[in-house]
């Protein structure tokens, strides 16, 4: 069964081809620049053997950015496919399922008007992800949409950790309450994770694992025996860890002097802890980690404090989870500085060894950096270490593309042939 | 030695007349609605042997109140001492020492200057504090008057640990960072609880003890030797730990969200923050841990889920803050639930025998209760408890006046004779 799996931006459209049976890519890419003025837009397309290249032009809309697509796919000498036809469905990226939405679901009409209500707890996500959804509607009636949230894995946790101690009404009028998001993820290296910690003989009903995505953004979360009960990002993902832009928690006092004595506005605050802060706001030099770890390396002291808070911070997190899981079998860090940053995972498991955690520096140094052929797990721990640490490369694609077939396994609906 | 201890708030002034050397209090009482109109102010006073009794009558100011003090404290039958002068110094409590005061001081105008210019930091708290200062220098001249800080114990945290992840800009114009409360009570307990531990052995420069202060206010702070190296509340007192009416740690994104959808005001959201969320808010009966606690036995759902947040969250900073100091020798409990709410306790500490805590439940069950004979201290743990956890009843009063001897004995300034 051949899935289409789509992240669908606002300006941007990612894709790769997937073959759910082997979960072989079969052909990625990513087009930019979708109906933003002053040219520039162009697809990125890569299938193997033609290997990777450019076709440019722009693209006013959805529609055509994956029209596009579907030519690139079709292509006789660089596509993937003979037809269309072949992709049995097409998996969706869609940010916030709110409360509605606990699992991957096939849109229909009814369900993409419930995903649109749900645009004011993400209004930068949703609106992009349902156009993505409606061009696919349009352009290959009959498949399968099916729609992969972000916030889905996050569903089983309990009410004491999502709810919000603010007067109840805002949860029961409102819902108002902790979501969290990069679910496709954490579900994903948490599945992972749970199979190297079976083969060490743990019972998978119990596994304790935090799972650590660093990425521009950040987010962690706390799993038992597979099951979310805690994660750092909340309502939206402005809370929890610091990431690239986003400053993570705060007193919410200093909101309240910033709109009192600052005179700011909403959405002046919005852009002030969504863009400006974290990495960047702190170090002053960028919002990459690879950037800051330099400027800290040639002795900028701002960015050295920025990578210490960064640090800090997943430290204070791990301890917590420990505590509000009773326990730990494994730490994971994913994404691109989790995968990458060897310095970064030291940091954060310097002073965790009173939890049974006892990283190995060699195995630490594991060459994932810029290795795309490197092995996608490892762990980073002696033998002696009581809690596993595990590097595991994430994949969102072909967790979107497993839950996809899946779906449409279970509900008999394939595409017509 | 006598010193007058005040805690001087907008409309009420607590004080205490203690003897610095046995540290007995001679005499203790509140004035309450200083400068309310429509009658009902009140001065209940307590001296031994005489007991507690009230004298009715309007105050106008601060001046008023201290005045009615001094009367009840020198009068012949029902005082304390035979003339104000016998007092050598006060010691006035003051919420918000900002950066600049690290420990407590003498002040002098220049300094009641600084101190007001914190008041930007603590609006509600320090003007108050101020009027009891400018009050006591206007009646008692040349008496020593010191400001003891709340924020000052946690003068020693790290950058790490009080930046905020915002533009650092913030922080280096605006000092805009986190100083922490209740530091008084925080330094009382964890001194008692230091000497608890070198009786057992500890190295004292190494302790790891966490301290939790459970009032109507709540917080929590993480000392390593004696020296604080995070806590919960920040900026401003609405961060951190569930409270009575405050919510503490919250998705910065809700109060962008709130001020965009609901079109909430700044002054709306410090309401909502501050006053109208907490337990008050998610349980919908009270402020009052007691009546949340009866509401959840009689089978309020709303009261039961305010309690397991409540414990939930604390459990969560032990866990963050045992990680930011790579072990944990010993919890404290203190403030009026900690003090005397075994069930709170229990809650906290269920989960966390794999950090060594191993409570005992008869010992937990030891009558604080409304029992002001009781020990000042327990240990509620095993004999095989790894990690101590002692309920410790706080003495804030007591803290500030051996501050204020000392900060008199050490600067030669004695009050005349």
């Amino acid at each position: 069964m051949k899935i289409l799996v789509l992240n669908s931006g606002s300006s941007s459209l990612k894709y790769q081809l997937i073959d759910a049976d082997t979960e072989d890519v079969l052909a990625r890419g990513i087009a930019e620049r979708i109906a933003v003025k002053g040219g520039g837009g162009k697809v990125t397309h890569e299938a193997s053997p033609v290997g990777r290249f450019e076709v440019t032009g722009d693209m006013a809309d959805h529609d055509e950015a994956i029209r596009r697509v579907f030519d690139l796919l079709t292509d006789p000498e660089k596509g993937a496919v003979s037809s269309v036809r072949e992709i049995s469905a097409v998996g969706h990226r869609v940010v916030h399922g709110g409360e509605k939405f606990v699992e991957s679901t096939i849109v229909n009409e009814e369900i993409l008007s419930e995903i649109e209500k749900m645009s004011t707890l993400a209004p930068l996500h949703n609106p992009p992800n349902l156009e993505g959804i409606r061009a696919c509607i349009r352009l290959m009636p009959g498949v399968p949409q099916v729609a992969v949230f972000d916030t889905a894995f996050h569903a089983t946790m309990p009410d004491y950790a999502y709810t919000y101690a603010l007067p109840y009404n805002y949860y029961s009028d409102y819902r108002v309450r902790r979501y969290g998001f990069h679910g496709t993820s954490h579900r994903y290296v948490a599945g992972e994770a749970q199979q190297l910690l079976k083969e060490r003989g743990l019972d998978l009903a119990s596994t304790k694992i935090i799972t650590c995505h660093l990425g521009n953004g950040c987010s962690i979360t706390a799993i038992v025996g597979g099951k979310v009960v805690d994660t750092s990002m909340g309502m939206t993902p402005a809370e929890g860890l610091m990431m690239g832009t986003r400053g993570g928690d705060i007193d919410p006092g200093i909101l309240v002097y910033l709109a009192r004595e600052h005179n700011a506005t909403p959405d002046e605050i919005d852009e002030l802890i969504n863009k400006r802060s974290g990495l960047l706001g702190v170090s002053g030099v960028s919002s990459d980690m690879r950037d800051v770890q330099k400027a800290a390396a040639e002795g900028s002291s701002r960015a050295q404090l920025a990578l210490a808070m960064f640090c800090y911070r997943i430290k204070k997190y791990i301890g917590a989870y420990a505590a509000a899981m009773g326990g730990l079998d494994a730490i994971v860090f994913t994404g691109g500085i989790g995968e990458n940053s060897s310095e970064i995972r030291a940091s954060v498991c310097d002073g965790l060894e009173f939890l049974g955690v006892k990283l190995d520096p060699d195995k630490n140094n594991y060459p994932f950096e810029g290795d795309a052929s490197s092995a996608v797990t490892a762990d980073i721990t002696t033998d002696a270490s009581l809690v596993k640490v595990f590097v595991i490369r994430t994949n969102e694609e072909r967790m979107i593309a497993r839950e996809t077939a899946e779906v449409v396994r279970k509900s008999g609906v394939e595409a017509r042939r």
